[in-house]
């Protein structure tokens, strides 16, 4: 039940990424309660590798609105400028290894659904935000983490439990900032989860391995504004630099060893009629089952971009604003939550998917883990979804949080025995 | 000096086009001071001939700033909407022919200059409405029908003055809606006039004939989203049909017979790097001295829209949202502001400018006067400018303002002699 | 020794698609001679499902040089204009199934090479037609087909055999019109065969599947040339058309389900740099290893074209110029390759390969028998090669040849029991 | 009647530029023959200044061509290679200035009509050479300048008379390599003169000023090939860098102070569909009535062929193939054209026409003569045309040749007395 509390109220109080002010401080008030050691802002994040960071008029408005929403003044204090994750850290009563596990808290930037069939609207823990929704399921995350967090405080147990609560995921924005702040480097087992995607109620994938490598970037054209009438020689044209990039962007070729994809996602620029466009500004995406196929996708965007800019007398900029990379799953992980998922009566059998053909930045996490001789898995929990993800209908099946609960407990007891 | 502290008063409360609620007030009221059968609102336009309207919030923002700034409640409800044209007729003691005087009182979306060296800074009238300016001389356009109003009222006269304030010049998107209501089609002479426009202090040009006929487009482009990772062939794809036509409309071919000009001022599309982008729009402006060079690069532009977005199974909307012509002076009329200026001894000699590679919607004003039988001219007085037109630190010569009061009042002695 | 024979002298005389007369006219006598019932000309191909036909004067040329070379020329006579295709039917002297072979036997545009360690050119049997080549064993399969024809004509056997001798194979050109006069209706099976293709020396692979459906188009975009300095407004500009087809196409979004390929290949346009272009040309080329995908891709491209050339006020026509689909090998075909090779000690191994990301036109031909109730497979005979495919290196071991014909040998005789 | 027949020989004989081998000759020989200092091939130009040469191949051919139709083989062979320019210089029996005219002797790529309307086919003296034509009356030019070197020969006269036959003037390409060699540096007065353009029968111009600077340029782009099923992924596309750079150069922006010209006359690349295209090539053309305008058009294109390429990963090499400037007519020279004209009955008025929208290569003759201190004018001598230039109908009228011949006769005398 508790996990359903923790989650309607989350549910109602869906915050952007690296603006979790409210969710975090929850986080961090009840880990502490907990027992957690917990860590939170600047002691867990490198603020300088955030990417795709909201302006600070939109981070200032979501720190007053979470203030008025009840968010501990000291804890979020910490937190100020978008440093909102949280970790805490639970200590056994005898060594062993460190196992960790890791939740995402952030919302999207979707108006949710007031529709008599919508449950949350119908049970009245619909978003208050307007134009803000949990339609991925973090909001079920967040609140299954907490109550693992609560189990475990009862337990004794050998080694070290580490809850990461994740901002930013959305994107592919908040992984890469703890990772420079090396707080992946010490973990021996890693488990990352999501609720949904495709895999119906009662199923697990122990190992999901169809994760695309993505890259977000951001260009901006800078040129010369004239009067388009008075004299348009003189114009530097940013929007013909931006338009040039668009169609040779979504030219780049197909692969013949990977899948690839192309978006440029967002375009604009220019002020008016009569004068020459002086700014254009793009935001694009590359992906590919290939982490070097990702890479080279990259460089040949970067290449277009900057000699659309050159042709035309521009000068631009590039900003990486999110990213992620390929999964590879390690084995004795995928072993441990398919039989412990097994050894419980509620999940009736075990799936292996293939291609997701999303991404997810979990996958920088893992892939630090690994680096440094750690394992690392993502999992994941079916359910049957009415409406998909990133929908304003979209929710998640309640029934399926403490079941979630006590696989991970299972599976942190089994690492940690 | 009242024409002084008109333009002052105006200056510091500039209203953008179909949103001179304040400014029209001022303008209804003095003129119905001075005994003028003043019309306004909807008996003076068509609503939906209007072009480039701004959306109804904006409107009603700057309805209500109007009111807290001194408009008269009663006679702005008339114009609620944005109908806010006035008209002012004054009949003489004798019949006689009906001369027009046309004044435009729109601002600038301009953020205006607080150097130390601004002229309206220094002296305490700088724009209190911040993000928009005076910057093209309408303040003082307007402050000059006004004091030519109350000059006139105080006259025998044989025949009809009438004076036309007329809102949303810049852009060339208010003269349409009066043509539509017909109130130019009992006008015997039309005298339009400017300040500045590169001529210098002391100059005046009888008639100029150097405007470019011009249209302003904006253009829609709808089609699907889709994600760009797990299905981007279900996606039609808005940025693609905008960035195709950018390209092919910057494309059109020079006309062997006129000048043209071309300009894609601004385009805006898509949502998100990882979405395929399901909606854009663009803004469109063509020009040429030959109108019908203009009308074929209207239709040019028109196809290459319709097709770029057919190319990509996509739906689009064009909507003209400005326009102008070309401007055929009436040699009598040059004539009479020529003799007229030339017997001031404040205007020292007399231009006759040629190409201004600028756009005027007065040129639909005129060009109705003469279909219906009528003449017309735009005249230009010259002055000294510390900064180009529609430049932060543009400023007028105030003692300019009188000296253009006169004229114009020797020119309506003349014409109602 | 024959086939080796047969297949350098088809190898000195190489031929391009539908101008195969040498090559058919000895194909036709050698049919003959072993007592085939033998079909060739209109009785074989429908004329106007002939897709990517040279120019008559090509085909006149080519006429000429066979006719020089020793063709028939009763025979060839039957084939003019391009008719090159050859059926030889042998009767059994007992009823039974009909089964086919084919075989096809057109050669490449490349310059043969003349280099010290290229075979062919070190024992005197290089390309005597300079510019053309058999540089994808076309050459060998016509060899092997007639050795075939030569072992069978000794035997006794039950149904009846089919060798077919296919033109144009090379941009999936010949298929076609042999669907079209309907010579596969009464197929009940038909085996297709290439040499090397990746596969190494002594392995087999009974059924290949991973061929790419494919459509090859030809447009073909008709504007109006102008004076580009005297009157450049009266041009229709067909290479801005082709431009923004070209960057258009590329752009075709990738699908989320299946391969997809695009390529313009091929683009020329215009007569001189102070014309406006009147008239441009381009070749494109779809793939996909689904059949549906590429009919959306080619679906795509002919909107894009359309639309390109409307924009400019173009006249436009497109022609397909080549195809192939997918290959559906039937399972009990695959299986006697696979026995029948295994049986013979001189193929060692039996390999199933994925994807080829080529196209093979042999897949209409199969398509065709199967709707029509019959089965059909693609086997490939592995050889190590000197030289990718196409390249102006390639040779074919011939030491193979007469493996493979005992291979189809023992499958004929296999089916013909 | 001898100026009809020189004519007529070479209407039969057409050359086109850098191959005007049998006319060269003709026109050396008779040079000569009149006593005139001859000189020709690499005396009078600089071979690697030309500009546009046709290949080794076309050349050679013509060479054979002009030899097999009379050609004096002593005199080509200092032309090998297509130095074809021939000047003549005859000195007075006292000294005095040197007064030059310059003729230009090529022909054009056209099919000369076989029309019953068309006087040369009537006449028997259509071209000879099929896609050959003297379509812009330099078949006249020549024969003008034939005859005017006759009449001179008889003459006494101060000073030196040069007669400069031009090769290759269409298109710009031949005027630059007898600039570099240097033979325009010594010429007091230079006289360049045209029959047609737009000037009616009797009229005559004497300084022509409307001509437009002009810049052609032949870009190559290269990339790599792969095959576009296999591996598109490996191809470099010499068609993307082509088409982008297409599109961006036709939006090369207008110009507030000038006329402005911009064309891709032409372009291809590619070999086939299913090979990525790895060369392409394109033929541009700018032009504007301002030198500096022409200047920045050309750099604009160079910018965006380079990073047009470069954003491709291709390679890329721009020539000149062709050139032109403005022509200042000095003042004396055109009065003494007019004066002459007007003395002559036959010439009944005098015509200054404006903007002619084409280019010519004299004009770098011209700006030459001038540099060193010279004087020149480019004078038009009026005809009424059957067809437009270029047009495969196009005559000159022959009556107008003879008074031609006497105008330049008196010009001369006048300069030379």
């Amino acid at each position: 039940m508790e996990t359903i509390n923790f989650r309607r109220d989350l549910h109602m109080h869906p915050e952007l990424g690296f603006m979790e002010f409210r969710t975090a401080s929850i986080v961090a008030e009840t880990l502490q309660l907990y027992g957690f050691d917990t860590k939170y802002g600047s002691e867990v994040m490198d603020k300088e590798s955030r990417q795709g960071v909201p302006s600070k008029n939109e981070i200032d408005k979501a720190y007053k609105r979470a203030l008025n929403n009840g968010a501990n003044p000291k804890l979020i204090e910490k937190m100020e400028g978008g440093l909102t994750a949280v970790i805490g850290t639970l200590s056994g009563n005898k060594p062993g290894p460190t196992i960790a596990f890791r939740f995402d808290m952030d919302a999207l930037p979707i108006l949710e659904s007031s529709n008599e069939t919508h449950f949350p609207f119908v049970n009245r823990f619909r978003s208050k935000y307007e134009g803000a929704m949990h339609a991925c399921g973090h909001d079920g995350h967040t609140a299954i983490g907490l109550s693992l967090a609560k189990e475990m405080s009862k337990q004794n147990f050998a080694g070290t439990l580490m809850l990461i609560f994740q901002p930013a995921e959305e994107g592919g924005r908040g992984a890469a900032s703890l990772v420079a702040k090396g707080v992946l480097d010490n973990i021996d087992k890693l488990y990352c989860m999501h609720l949904g995607l495709g895999i119906s109620e009662g199923e697990v994938c122990g190992g999901s391995t169809g994760w695309l490598a993505t890259t977000k970037l951001k260009a901006i054209f800078h040129g010369t504004s004239a009067h388009s009438g008075m004299s348009p020689e003189k114009g530097k044209n940013a929007l013909m630099g931006a338009a040039t990039a668009l169609l040779n962007i979504q030219g780049i070729p197909r692969y013949s060893d990977g899948i690839t994809r192309i978006n440029v996602g967002k375009l604009s620029g220019g002020t008016a009629a009569n004068i020459i466009p002086d700014k254009s500004s793009m935001t694009i995406e590359t992906r590919s089952d290939k982490a070097y196929i990702n890479q080279e996708l990259e460089e040949s965007v970067r290449k277009i971009i900057k000699h659309s800019a050159f042709m035309h007398g521009l000068d631009y900029e590039i900003e990486v604003i999110g990213e992620g990379t390929t999964i590879q799953c390690d084995e004795s992980l995928v072993k441990t939550v398919t039989e412990e998922a097994t050894s419980m009566n509620t999940f009736t059998s075990i799936k292996d998917i293939g291609t997701i053909s999303g991404s997810e930045d979990a996958s920088l996490l893992i892939k630090r883990v690994q680096e440094c001789g750690g394992q690392g898995t993502y999992m994941i929990i079916g359910m049957d979804l009415p409406a998909p993800h990133h929908n304003s209908e979209f929710d998640i099946g309640e029934k399926n949080l403490d079941q979630t609960v006590e696989l991970l407990y299972k599976i942190a007891k089994k690492e940690l025995h």
